[in-house]
This record gives structure tokens, sequence and C-alpha cells, in this order.
């Protein structure tokens, strides 16, 4: 099995694994890289379980872990306070202790839900994670950022807690119903656009899915790579970080719009990106045939690259409504592909431009 | 006013300040601490607010903060993840922004309680510890771990999340019940045992609430110095740190026995510092006149020098039992008063101690 490793240098420092098959060995890495941990509780849910649960508990027992194993239920209302104390209540009742560790296989749900609960059972213990889907693979396993929902919006707690292992299969990949894969590319292709214009052509070259995954080790460690190398200088999202929002902002208001569920995070980011391709083009700091560019290779992928929504609803996330504060606004642009430029602006331009756009 | 300010080197580093009168010069020290500050939530609980809840809101409206209060019942067990939960939903309804922060006005269970959720709500906010107990003034409030209660147990799901400001008003001590100020006591005597002979003397030459009040910035600010040093050398609870356990682990058993009802935390760790000073002469390592010193300057505060507690639940705690792995157990122990010892011991050898004194 051929393996690609990446050392993270945030938190106390931990590599991220991508190899095919690598489930098989997880128990393996897991205990080079936790010697000290004798329990794992596997956090999975009810899509993921079925097809990879008994395999990783396998490769764990073989290493002799006492292994336990918690499933929730497939999708976003997973990631709520109450499985979060049912995490908490579970684990500690198998007498957790501060050197055991929390395996997440799934998504972003399972990921986030379960790293959340590892960082706050016992104040922390460890931490696995296996991304299972692209979406969370090339975004939310790597960073260090988890959360559940609340009534009151999404992600709006959770903690920055880094793992001490991420470990890809890319096989994973392959059970993946094609919009969820989609939805996945959206992200890669955004590192592209803000960091990596070489990577951009790359993935231009490749079009569909069977020939991305004919690459598709190179594409998750090009990925991981960007994203590493911008939260190493942005642990705690307090500056850098931000660009890795470029279409997102346009996107939450898009994921809004169709109430989470019309939309999938990655194709509202799709339309999200070229949305802001354009307002860049329009503002006079992009150039003209980006938006072109990025659609050309978001739409042999099936992603939308225009979501219709109310402006109101545009304006309040973009952060130019009249109850947000302040004269100026942060917008995540672009100069060409490759390049991105966080530019601060005066509210009213913005307003004008977008209006502007959304008017012809 | 006087005022005694201590540096601590922890987290992004943060001062304790200390002087009477402190609450109404409260939104002075925030607004100083936290320049970006807009929006503050005071968390305290139904005892403490009716004494100075107006009197703090007033100090902060002052200086143009917007004010949210939430009031939680007094008592452990409002330590819970609804409470944490009502917390979260409470914050980030009011629009709470990461730059604003939390200001928990109370003892230990306000601190920990509210700690938790500065430390969590959108990944971490700011955080004002005003402690008005003296067991919080000289233990939780320093140190930056938070907490919430399970059903499993006690403080098994939490944070370490350093405050930005922790404000002490000695002048909140003269409300407090005498057996709440005694128990504080408790941990005050620990800081001398552990660390500080000159100040063991200190209070021993002090004996009742009355003469130590005439002192008690100093005594503040003693016990603070000292959990400082060792915080900054253990922030994450990895070594040093331990020795702050002291009297704790058989405390743990007394508190345990009687339900955690019949006995206060600090009269629990009372009678375990004299058990474990009478355990280190019995093994040879504690000088033979330290458990009567330590007797003679608890008893005039009223606080137990024993507790009887079932031998099974002392095993438990010490880590002793037939359910404990390993072959060795780590005590805190003293050499004399002043000079703390920890030592890894034969478990065979320290059960065989234990049950001779109980036989006794």
């Amino acid at each position: 099995m051929e393996v690609m490793t990446l050392h993270v240098d945030a938190g106390s420092g931990y590599d991220i694994i991508i190899g095919s098959g690598l489930i098989d060995s997880a128990g393996k890495y897991i205990s080079s890289a936790l010697p000290k941990a004798k329990r794992l509780f596997v956090v999975t849910d009810s899509n993921v379980s079925p097809l990879y649960g008994a395999r990783l508990v396998a490769s764990l027992e073989i290493e002799s872990f006492e292994v336990h194993t918690h499933v929730v239920p497939a999708g976003e209302t997973s990631k709520s306070a109450e499985n979060l104390i049912s995490l908490w209540e579970w684990m500690t009742a198998h007498a957790i202790t501060r050197t055991d560790a929390v395996v997440a296989l799934g998504g972003g749900v399972v990921g986030d839900l379960a790293g959340f609960a590892a960082s706050t059972v016992l104040r922390g213990v460890g931490l696995v994670q296996i991304p299972t889907t692209l979406l969370s693979q090339v975004d939310s396993s790597v960073g260090g950022k988890t959360a559940i929902d609340l009534s009151t919006g999404k992600n709006l707690a959770g903690t920055f807690y880094q793992p001490d292992l991420v470990l890809m299969d890319p096989e994973t990949l392959r059970t993946l119903p094609d919009r969820e894969f989609a939805a996945g590319m959206a992200e890669v292709v955004k590192y592209g656009c803000i960091w990596d214009a070489g990577f951009f052509g790359f993935l231009k070259a490749r079009p569909g899915r069977e020939a991305l995954m004919a690459d598709i080790a190179h594409i998750l460690h090009t990925c991981c790579d960007i994203k590493r190398q911008v939260v190493e200088t942005d642990e705690h999202d307090t500056g850098l970080r931000m660009i890795l929002n470029f279409g997102h902002t346009l996107g939450h208001a898009y994921e809004l719009s169709g109430g989470y569920a019309r939309w999938t995070h990655g194709e509202a980011v799709a339309a999200g990106m070229v949305t802001a391709a354009k307002l860049g083009v329009a503002l006079g700091v992009t150039g003209p045939d980006v938006p072109g560019q990025i659609e050309a290779i978001l739409s042999p992928l099936g992603l939308p690259v225009a979501i219709d929504c109310d402006f109101s609803d545009l304006e309040r996330a973009v952060g130019i409504d009249k109850k947000s504060a302040g004269d100026d606004v942060t917008l995540i642009l672009l100069e060409r592909i490759g390049a991105v430029r966080p530019m601060k602006l005066p509210k009213a331009e913005v307003l004008d431009v977008l209006a502007g756009m959304y008017r012809r």
C-alpha cells in the first residue's frame, strides 16, 4: 500500500496519512500515534457504520484496544447538544481516561460532533479523525475546528482542538453519491482558486469523477497541504484563515435561502465562488476571465454556478445590511486564479456593485 | 482603594486584581483588559445576584457595555449540561461575538459553568472571573479549569481555558456563612502545607475569621501567587499541578461517602490533609510533628480533622482497589510543612499501611 504523509505543526503536532485501504491498518497507526491509549471510542453514523464500521473495529481490536462504538443517525441534525451529552455520558460510563481516544469515522457531522466531545470530556482526550467523505477529507478534518449546532444557528458552540492523527482512505470515496462527491469538489476547486493556479489547471485537465479518482491521493494531499499552511499560520482563526472562506459568505446566504435542505454546502459554495468572482470583476479587483474559468471547472461536475436568493439575505450574509455595525466590510476576493486578496471596502460601494449585478 | 495585581503567564496572559470594593470598578478594569468587547454576559446565582448583581451591572453600564444577565439557582446542581446549553442559546440569541465576554460573578459553580460556556460559545469568547467565595478566590478562579457535572460524575466535561481577567473583592467574603469561609480556609492552609512554611506560620498566628479577614488581601495574594507558579509550569495538568491535590484524594472519598451533601469540599479536604499527613508518617516520608501541626491550624476554624468512611471507598479513591490498573500508585505526601513530595509507591505497601492506620 502506497501511503502519503503530511505533518501539521498545530496543537502538539500530528500526521495526516493518506492511503488506499488504510482503514484496515488504522489500529497500527493509532497505536503508534497514541501509545498510551487503551480504550478507543468510535463515533460513526448510520450510513458509514454498515460500510466501514466492522473493518475499522477489527483493525483496532487486532492491536488489543478495548473498542466501544456509538452510532448517530446520518445527517446534520445529529450535530446536536443532545448527542454531545450522550457521548459524554457514554464515554465516562465506560471509564474513559485522559490518555484514551475518540475515533471519528464519517463525514463532517461525525467529525465535528466527536471532535467536540473529545476536546471536552475530562477536559480533553485523544482524537483520531477518519474522514470518509471528500468534503471532510479536504476541509473539516484538518484544522481543528469542532462544533455542534444550536437552535440559534449552525456551529455556534465548539472548540479549537487539533487531532492526534488523521487517516484518509480514498477508497471510502467510492461509496459516495455523485452529488456528495461533487459537493466536496467545490472545496477542492476553492484551494486551486485561492492558492495554486497549477493545481487548478490539474483539476481542469481531469473532467469528471473517474478521471479525478485516478489521482485522488494527490488531490487530497494537495488540498490538505494548503489547508495545513493556512492553519499553521492562524490556528485560532483570527486572520489568514479567513481566505478559506472564499465563496462561503455568499454560499451561506444560498444555504440559508434553501433552508439548508435544497442545496448542499458544496453546491452553495460553488455558486458563491462564481458570484464572488463576478463581484470582484465588478469591483475592479478580479481579472475578467476568472468567473468563466471557475464556471468551466464547476459545471462539468454538476455544480450550480448561480443560485437565486432574496437580495436582503445576500446583504445580511455579506454584512452590508442596516443591522451590521461599521462602515466597511472585508470581502475575500481573487486577483486571479491562485491569488486570493482579502479586501476591506466601504459598504456603500459593495452594496452598489452587488445591486447592479442583480439588476442586470 | 489599595489594589494588588498578579500577572499570570498562562493562555495569552492575564491579571488577577485584588482590592476592597473592586466590584464597583469592574467595568473600568474590564474595558481596559478587553478593549474590543461591546456586550457582556453576566452569569451569577440566586444567592449572589441580590447581593452584588446590581452593583456589578451598574459599574459595567457606566462604561457603556451592553449587559445581559443570567441567574442560575445557587448550588452544585446548576453545574449541569442543561444549564450549559441554556447559556449557549442565551448568548447566541443576544448576538454575542468573539470579542465580547462572559463575566462569572459567584463561587466555583458559577465560575466553572460560565467558564465552560465562554470557552465553547463561538469556539471561545472573552472571560472575566469575579469570584465571591474564599474557595473560588484561592482555587477555582485561577488556573483555567472549567467544568460541568454529568450523571456519571463530577467535573467530567470541561475545558482548559484561561480567563482574560480575574477580579477579587475581599469585601464579598463578609457575606459568606462561617462554614463556607472555613471550607475556603482548608484550601488556604493547603498552600502553606505544600509550598510555604512561612505562610503556614502566618495563618497559625491569626486564629479565627476576624483575625484572618484583617489580612485577607495578603492571604488571597499569597495563595493565588502559589497557584500561579504551579499553573504556569503545568497549564494542562500533566505533572506538577498534581501537588494541588494534596488532601484531595482522600477528601474525595469523604465527599463521596457523605453523598456530596454531608461535608463541604473544604471540610473533606481538611480531613484529607490530616489523614494524608498521617499516612506519610506511617510510610516514613512525613515528619512526625506534621499531622499535629495541620490539626492545630484546622481545628480552631471548625474544620474536621478526621471523617469516617468505608475502607473500600478509601481504597478506590487512592487507586489501590482491585479494579485499578498497575502495581504502583502516586501519592501526594509532605516531607514537612512547606515541602510537598509526590511519591510513586507499591500499592501493596500503601494498602498495608492504610489498613494498619484504620485498624488502630
